[in-house]
């Protein structure tokens, strides 16, 4: 009797064929007996993470994915991120994502990282409790040159568009309201006056005095984005009565677990990069899945490689997360497996595409089809259909036997 | 990597299994090596144009595969027939299309095309600019016994029943409105005059005369029927910014392409009938989206010849068709082909149907399915599975990676 759930989700894992591949999408063309051999155990299938011709962004396919609806839950993506920096948001709050970057004298863009600036605890602290017209500004760390913001206060709104002119050797703009709400205005004059205030700090902090002297970018000014506004979200587990966590290596996946209440586990090899331990992540999966009824597992690079255009550098990854996943063969009776990806990242587009994504449904008593092989092609055979990322825990609840039953 | 689209439809294409031709439709019986050397390069799958159930009209099917959901653009067929005659709606305007018939003294109907009279221009010079009640009346001459009707004035309404029996041996009745609205008892009254004054002066037009010495059908009466309203209509380069052109040889089809604001190409041996020049057409095609980033090709007597329950002539049509079907081969690298039909027009029911259509999706980089040929039976296993109309643009626009992201 199935009684837990672990689901893998590989970022950007779907494709399209390549030529160079012999025609074949990276995850035909890798070599996956691992993957194969759980496919073969399951039922598969082919998921529309929002919907047929939906492009899905990490975050809200994400979302979609644990049943989470973005037009009932999301509202920004820095909500999210803010969650993963470990910021608990209250009703009023607008949510923010940053980057610490470089611009010159005349405000225009020399480094939209800061020369990827490692660690800015310093920086945000200088920042951190700041208060404008009412409006106070908690400022904290993310990873590397990132930072969460977020404004407290009464009268906000996210109806803003950010400052970030998104290449370098242009000019800050103001933030500007995008509708003509009194609250929408006070937002974008409040958040403009606190960008103007911390470059003036940032200008002077010791650590870009230093950064300076060894020939490199200074860290002085804060670029935002994302605007989102707090939402009641309900945790995984009040939602489906699972206690549930989190493994993964890039920040915005800790966020989304985060956002949903999730415990995030750390991995320390896991990095959301290429050369990240997977391995260490689904031995962390192992153990976790003692202990926890619901253990979501994120993995990165497919995604990152695919806008890269880097085919080659997809499949091998994909063949080192198939390697690793000879660990998930030995998952406990009770546990239904579920793997597939948030969104198809085609080497040739070097973007997220609407293709839709394999999926599979592993576990003692599910039924199985005539799939041997986990990728496109053969999915798009399996019993599962087609279905949506809103049908993906609904699916596992039934299961489970946990789905309630409708009418008598 | 893909930039434009071509897009056949091939009107009524779809059909079902028929004893005569070894219970199988005229579709999977014809010889068709090209369509099917293109469903193996394609990705193919199943439509419904309006979903599940509809039975669709040639109107509103071509408007959903094109995107324009009828509830928002479409109120009546007589806005999209004078557009293909080239005559611009403003807001108020009612359009109607029409015929010019024949009718006896006491208005009983002799001949609703009036012994298909083939050109009306004078009769619709001797109508046109007609003013009732404050009502001005653009007629203008569509194909052979077709005329477009436009009613421009204050407060007018489509809510109206026509004047036209549909069957000869019975007499014309009154316009009449389909609600209590000033609106609609305004617009059939003036109508009624409108069609009384028309048929005084139809009567006595010296073109009548000379046709009842020659002893045929005097075009004596105009029937109209269709009634539709003016609607805010965005062009389909507004829509999807891809400039594009309809080659057809059907009027309404032309209609679709000028009411989407295409250009309508002309081929001067496409008829709209079995006997149309296929080949000239695709050629057009050829030509055309050097020039075009989206050429709309309709190919229509697959439907007529359904509707006639000719099941050999709709086969050897489609046979026809495939033959010419070879030129598309030969599209540029860049282009993506989609083959599909508005609908179904089963030769046993010899009408429209709500059974699905297949569809194919061909173009560099496409995900290929076990689809080797392009009929009702092989295209239900496609990769595809099973969509609506409202999705064959935005499929496209996802393999052009032209569709906008969802969240971040």
């Amino acid at each position: 009797m199935l009684k837990k759930i672990v689901i893998l989700v590989c970022d950007g894992l779907g494709d399209r064929p390549i030529k160079n591949l012999g025609a074949l999408t990276p995850l035909e063309a890798a070599k996956t007996p691992n993957l194969d051999a759980l496919a073969k155990e399951a039922e598969c299938g082919m998921m529309y993470t929002l919907g047929r011709c939906q492009v899905p962004g990490s975050d809200v396919a994400h979302l979609a994915i644990m049943g989470y609806s973005q037009h009932e839950y999301y509202s920004g993506r820095g909500t999210i991120e803010v969650a993963g920096i470990g910021i608990n948001l209250r009703p009023g709050d607008v949510a923010l994502r940053g980057n610490f970057g470089t611009v010159d004298d005349n405000q225009l863009i020399i480094d939209r990282r800061a020369g990827r600036i490692r660690v800015v605890e310093q920086l945000t602290q200088s920042l951190d409790g700041l208060e404008i017209d009412g409006v106070k500004f908690v400022v904290k760390p993310g990873t590397g040159h990132r930072a969460g913001i977020v404004m407290r206060g009464e009268g906000l709104s996210n109806a803003i568009i950010d400052a970030d002119p998104h290449k370098p050797g242009i000019p800050i703009r103001n933030v500007t309201p995008t509708n003509n709400s009194p609250k929408a205005q006070r937002t974008a004059q409040v958040l403009n006056k606190f960008l103007e205030k911390s470059h003036e700090i940032l200008k002077k902090h010791p650590l870009n005095e230093i950064r300076k002297k060894e020939g490199k970018y200074p860290a002085n000014y804060l670029l935002v984005r994302g605007a989102g506004f707090y939402k009641k979200v309900p945790s995984f587990e009040e939602r489906y009565n699972l206690s549930s966590c989190c493994i993964a290596g890039g920040g915005l996946y800790k966020g989304v677990g985060s956002f949903l209440g999730m415990k995030v586990i750390k991995v320390p090899e896991a990095t959301g990069l290429p050369d990240t331990n997977i391995k260490a992540k689904f031995q962390s999966v192992l153990t976790c899945i003692d202990k926890y009824d619901f253990v979501f597992v994120h993995v990165k690079a497919a995604d990152s490689l695919g806008e890269d255009g880097n085919f080659e550098g997809k499949k091998n990854f994909i063949e080192k997360l198939d390697s690793a996943s000879k660990l998930l063969l030995n998952l406990p009776d009770d546990v239904l497996l579920i793997i597939t990806a948030d969104h198809s990242t085609p080497c040739e587009l070097k973007s997220h595409s609407a293709d839709a994504v394999p999926i599979l449904y592993r576990g003692n008593g599910v039924r199985t089809d005539d799939v041997m092989a986990f990728n496109e092609r053969a999915c798009k055979k399996g019993g599962l259909g087609i279905i949506e990322g809103k049908h993906v825990i609904p699916h596992a609840q039934n299961l489970l036997g946990t789905l309630k039953l409708v009418g008598a």
